[in-house]
């Protein structure tokens, strides 16, 4: 328990850090700080019981230090600290529910997600649950008239039907928490490609070390159906984050998927690890799609690898080259060099001692997504309505299809071995498909 | 004229620096100095007569110094060190030959190769020349018994006639120059793979990032088919290392090349660059490889990147990864974590700070070789006779073969966006197949 408060006074602290207040804000400091007192969010995490398991709730991409802190743990402070009413937290059971809400002070909590989507008080709802529940709880919070920020689906066809139902409530929020779309570096990034830094972009190099991401438990993270894995928890986000800096999608990929440790000390005898543990792959976006093989399209080279058999230090980098320099991200901090310079310059530092290195892109990343929600839901006076321009970045239901269909691309690439074309999903495949031939054949 | 000098008086500096005798010598430091006086060298090196362009010798592992420094400038001052003679000097044209001879203080210069092939006092032959030449050199040194060191050649069906006359004379020394191999880095690597320091071996991961490795005017370092490009130059010395370092050969490999840079200030008009700048390519080595795709395969994946359109810093870096920790070599430092401990290790460090970073893995690795070609010919009292057990670690000819394979095998792949698989050539193809075929059908 020491351990638990400890970890999250140090959290509050670097919560604060977190928060880079825009310097054309006009609110008074009181203002910006309680910003619309009556904007309601409830919190819905799945929570394990046991304090030892390594997953706390159905996030991706934190690792490693998730067997203290959850999303929610990480979720609750940053959006107290922008003035957001932290109303109820939904768990999986009623005691895991309790206890995590006492320790935050949530007023409400409860083990049935209609409790809080149904709740009157409620205006936002924050999803942070294993991926093959997302779709089911945003659809019915969109239904029921919610603003929505989740994590990913675990499948396309999850991805689509959440498209369908944000399409059909427009004036409602509905954006998938792709933190590092928001983590200052990237921003930056993006505004130095746009400003043609780099000179014609050509190549952009991801590369994700760390440790494992399994639960130490069987669970969904062991699962590549069930959206675990390097691919799914980690490629997803950098395969959103890459065609948010580069602004084209990717058209072919090719993926290479290996699970490395398929047994451990807790997963074993039957139980067999299926996610991936090392992935590889490449996007081509852009250029000329017609040419036969790889060879002759021109457009953006995009390799990522991932590799979560490395404990101990962390690497996380994004390099972007162009023809006339580069921009690299390191962690948190940005570096660039152009091509006529002697050296790399240091073009912005966000690693300000706060908090262990590994998470850090993550943990700054959604303290920025948290300030530019409250500024969204700031500027309106209707209590459950908010402005796009603040988290006009961020990644759309649409955005979430999109990085879906890649990543099961790669999937697929990596089995037949082949270059794979990156479909978007326009209608919902029919599931009662070979049924419905069966009669065409009879009644013929 | 003061600028060569200088150079080359900085590099016989380092050339002293980079000699790192093994603690086992027991010759005393005059015999160690001047090994064996009588055993003569030649080198072969087409340098080009203006000092304004970039690549004296066509060679592929050094660049962007090498509009000031050519091999035969750095090769010379290191054989001499070793006791080595070097006795003649083979250039393009003979005013070349004479300016780069008097420069190095070499005895007898010409631009007919055969005047050195031919000449009695030379036992070993050095040939760093444009790799489309250098077979039809290899193949008549050995045809007329000279020992022969040489840098790869152009094309799978080149190497292959090396290693025929390589297997027809057995008793003469023939070596494929890569002199990553002798780095002491990688020397330590080797031994520590094969200790198990990073348990079962998994993915090998190398990273090479650096300036153009253009010529500034027209030449074969422009043109894929003449061996140009980065897959060709530096990508076929990552092959031959990772193979040598892990053990096993590549059997599919999957590609991606490309041709950012087409044209620059001096190549334009009607002429076109097709040697890659950027290239990416997977290799699967053992496993097994019966399995549809690459899903299911086990066994060690390698993926190399290369860039050279990043001027400024250079990156150097490989890393093996396994199930029980991890072997970083960064330039020509080597670092080491095993899964257990805190932090990375530095377990060799060889960056003594001579001469600019960025070719310092190949000078060091040059070194090296250099110092085991003195332990072979140190051995045995007959002038022209070595002795394999020093240079036992370097590529033979059937190496330098299953190398051109692979990036033969790599480009294909390139074109055709599959994975292809790896098959040494073990018969020359028939030149007249098409006229034998024709006969044939005219014949019934």
């Amino acid at each position: 328990m020491q351990n638990k408060l400890s970890v999250y006074e140090e959290l509050r602290d670097q919560g604060r850090d977190l928060i880079t207040r825009p310097p054309d804000t006009t609110t008074s400091p009181q203002q910006s700080h309680r910003a619309k007192q009556n904007t309601t969010v409830t919190v819905t995490a799945y929570n394990r019981s046991s304090p030892h398991e390594r997953r706390a709730v159905g996030v991706g991409r934190r690792w490693d230090v998730l067997h203290v802190w959850s999303t929610a743990r990480i979720l609750v402070p940053l959006l107290r600290e922008e003035g957001f009413d932290v109303h109820a937290l939904c768990g999986r059971s009623e005691e895991e529910a309790r206890s995590l809400a006492q320790e935050l002070g949530i007023p409400f909590h409860t083990s049935q997600s209609d409790d809080v989507l149904l709740h009157p008080d409620v205006d936002l709802v924050c999803i942070y649950i294993p991926p093959p529940l997302t779709r089911q709880i945003a659809v019915k919070a969109l239904g029921i008239g919610k603003n929505v920020v989740c994590e990913k689906a675990a499948t396309a066809l999850d991805a689509f039907k959440m498209v369908t139902a944000a399409r059909y409530y427009p004036q409602l929020l509905s954006i998938v928490g792709n933190a590092w779309r928001f983590l200052p570096a990237f921003v930056a990034m993006r505004r130095l490609l746009t400003e043609g830094y780099v000179g014609e972009l050509q190549v952009c190099d991801a590369r994700v070390y760390g440790p494992s991401l399994l639960d130490q438990s069987y669970g969904w993270t062991c699962e590549e159906l069930m959206g675990g894995g390097g691919l799914h928890t980690v490629g997803s986000a950098l395969v959103d984050l890459l065609s948010h800096l580069v602004g084209k999608r990717a058209q072919r990929v090719h993926g290479l998927l290996r699970t490395f440790l398929q047994q451990n000390g807790a997963i074993r005898g039957i139980r067999r690890i299926t996610s991936d543990d090392f992935c590889f792959f490449q996007m081509l976006m852009g250029g000329n799609s017609s040419g036969s093989g790889a060879g002759t399209a021109s457009g953006v080279c995009c390799t990522v690898t991932l590799n979560f058999n490395m404990p101990g230090d962390f690497v996380h980098e994004v390099m972007v080259v162009g023809s006339a320099g580069r921009l690299i991200a390191r962690g948190t901090d940005l570096y660039g060099q152009r091509n006529g310079s002697v050296r790399e310059e240091l073009l912005l530092r966000d690693s300000g001692g706060a908090g262990p290195e590994v998470h850090l892109p993550h943990l700054r990343g959604l303290g920025s997504m948290v300030t530019a929600l409250k500024q969204a839901f700031q500027g309106p006076t209707e209590r459950r309505s908010w402005v796009r321009g603040p988290i006009d970045m961020a990644a759309t239901f649409e955005d979430g299809l999109y990085v879906q269909t890649v990543v099961e691309a790669v999937k697929r690439s990596s089995r037949s071995g082949e270059w794979e074309s990156v479909e978007v999903m326009t209608q919902e495949p029919d599931p009662n498909q070979n049924l419905c031939e069966a009669l065409q054949r009879n009644k013929n």
